[in-house]
């Protein structure tokens, strides 16, 4: 097997950055002081501390109050992807809305428990409307009604793309029109680069039909499996009757609840530049080595970048072309909702150093050089056509 | 609403053992040397040195051998219960077999799942042999089969009853001759007091079919919701293709298996007899105040005493009669399969301390008293007619 020398695989976030003392101190603190909920059953909501933490989170970005008894903690949340499912009664067989291109972990949850998704193509702005207005219609003729509308509305994954406000308020409008649930995972949340954060749809709806999922796994660490649902009554309830885990982990998130007790945004300052360094480096090397032959998102935050290939690369060479060259990333073809051939990678820079990506960088190339089965000049100009 | 001054009701540990300064001792450790699998996702067997420590705790006291990479590490092991449902491909409306009387948790999630649950009768050497084959051939008559069979075969929950040797080997036979898997939950191992531990079935009998369940809510704490699925091949594939949540808690299972890096014995040294001298107590409490009127059970191990009452206590108004005492305690119809009212209650001891203990019991022999609508004497005198 080959080596990995480059590995734009994982969507982790940054090693260098893991607050090691500061975690230590709160794990120290939380240990002696909370044997109470640490000896006991935490019950459906999970820890009241991070509860709090995460509304506030939640709040102060959004600007909208955000109670702590609607925060359901789960195990990741991914945990919050089926629990969401299942309490809005989703069976096998049922319809359910996705993006084209989206987060794995999602479409092979709702894969294995045989939902019938139907992929929505995306531009720079994230899910198109115009094709899901299409979509609902034609599935509405045939009388099928979307179970929900999963989206990933900020730095979507795997292309990085923030959908913009007025776009947001037109699926607010689609979903209300064709009364159908939006599941919004804003999971990349607060790992935030420059310019304006465009607003939650939990906050532009106060619909309670609609649910939103968190994490700390991009802010913090996936290890700590932490994260959260956002559910109004009476979805609240709904999503309680669901889960039949007994709650979730109090020991990790009373250290997380006491480690951001002045807020997220004290560690997000010293996380988000080293992120956006290692972003920018990675668009910098894009820009020198491979101009010419493709072109890629430019995402103002979230932990990847899209990258199109020229469309004569042999996809499938390419993976093996790129290990021998100790470079591992993920092919187009794993996020698509029905694992199209399509001919994009994404690129993960969140736990590389910065020689990796400079390494890497020019590796990937010559492997994408050497699978063209053309010399053609590549015509595109554009990540969609 | 009335003070809860004597908390019979929840199966928790004993706080004043919980091992604040190891922990923390442990929580800096891992902290700092762990930042690799920290801030990584687990995968879905979980943490490497937890598991270890798993399969040496089970190899240990069951004297097979145990493979770390047949652990499955899950939140609690209620995570567990509906897993290895779903692995075994249970759905709505088909039939699983449990105990007439078991552990809430377990009812509910099945319940919730719309399982068609078939309870076979206890006695002190758990749930009937001679019963569970009348309702299989039964069943098998209607060309039903069921599932699997869920267990709690030793410190059963609420009984306190362990199941024979010889009873288990009964188990093995049945489930070998109608081809059903066993789900063994052992959630209370290691929570032992006095005599010989029974073996697991799952160390009986090495058909992989059979699928195991551990925790260390019981023996450590449950806000660390550490679980765990013992599986074989290929019975591991099909719990892990069932698993949508990334995988378990990193920060807890690191803290906890370098907490029980040199074993189990060590801890358990300490808390059990702690919790043994509860259970004496709260034994010798029933002796001298309610021997005239109730049985109950005396278990060499696990946190509860199951009780039996008067027939003719009026069952609804003794959780008011207890409350307005300050007595909390869980009735019998709570841990009935289809909620059958029952003259029973289970008493939890871990978490209270020997004045409440002492002080509970002649609360509730009062509030029982009260309860009785005849002056008859009190004629049975077995837990079960």
């Amino acid at each position: 097997m080959d080596e990995i020398l480059y590995d734009f695989g994982t969507g982790r976030s940054d090693p260098s950055t893991f607050p090691v003392a500061a975690l230590q101190a709160a794990a120290t603190k939380v240990i002696a002081e909370q044997i109470e909920p640490l000896t006991n059953y935490p019950g459906g909501l999970g820890h009241e501390g991070l509860r709090r933490a995460m509304a506030e989170r939640e709040s102060s970005r959004e600007g909208v109050p955000v109670d702590p008894d609607h925060i359901i903690l789960t195990n990741g949340s991914m945990q919050a992807v089926t629990l969401t499912a299942e309490a809005l009664q989703v069976d096998k067989g049922d319809t359910v809305i996705v993006e084209e291109f989206s987060y794995p972990g999602t479409l092979s949850a709702y894969r294995s428990l045989g939902y019938e998704m139907h992929g929505i193509g995306l531009d720079e702005g994230g899910m198109r409307m115009d094709q899901l207005e299409d979509r609902l219609q034609s599935l509405d003729a045939k009388g099928k009604r979307p179970k929900f509308i999963y989206a990933i509305s900020t730095y979507q994954n795997p292309t990085g793309f923030v959908m913009p406000k007025a776009r947001r308020l037109e699926m607010i409008d689609l979903a209300a029109r064709y009364d159908i649930p939006i599941v919004e995972d804003n999971c990349y949340a607060d790992v935030h680069y420059e310019g304006e954060v465009e607003p939650a749809i939990f906050a532009l709806d106060d619909n309670p039909q609609h649910l939103y999922l968190g994490s700390l796994s991009k802010i913090l660490a996936p290890g700590l499996r932490l994260g959260y649902v956002l559910a109004r009554p009476p979805m609240l309830d709904k999503v309680l009757a669901r889960r039949h885990d007994a709650g979730s982990n109090v020991l990790a998130a009373a250290i997380a609840a006491e480690f951001y007790k002045d807020g997220i945004s004290e560690h997000a300052a010293v996380s988000n530049p080293v992120l956006k360094g290692k972003r920018d480096l990675l668009l910098d090397e894009l820009q020198d080595h491979m101009s010419e032959l493709c072109v890629w998102s430019k995402p103002v935050g979230g932990l990847f970048i899209w990258v199109r290939l020229p469309d004569d690369v042999n996809l499938k060479r390419l993976m093996s072309e790129a290990a021998a060259r100790g470079v591992k990333y993920l092919p187009g073809i794993s996020f698509h909702y029905e694992f199209a051939k399509a001919p994009y990678l994404r690129l993960a820079f969140g736990h590389l150093n910065h020689n990796q990506i400079s390494l890497g960088v020019p590796a990937l190339t010559a492997a994408i050089q050497a699978c063209r089965t053309s010399n053609e000049p590549v015509a595109f100009d554009s990540l969609f056509d």
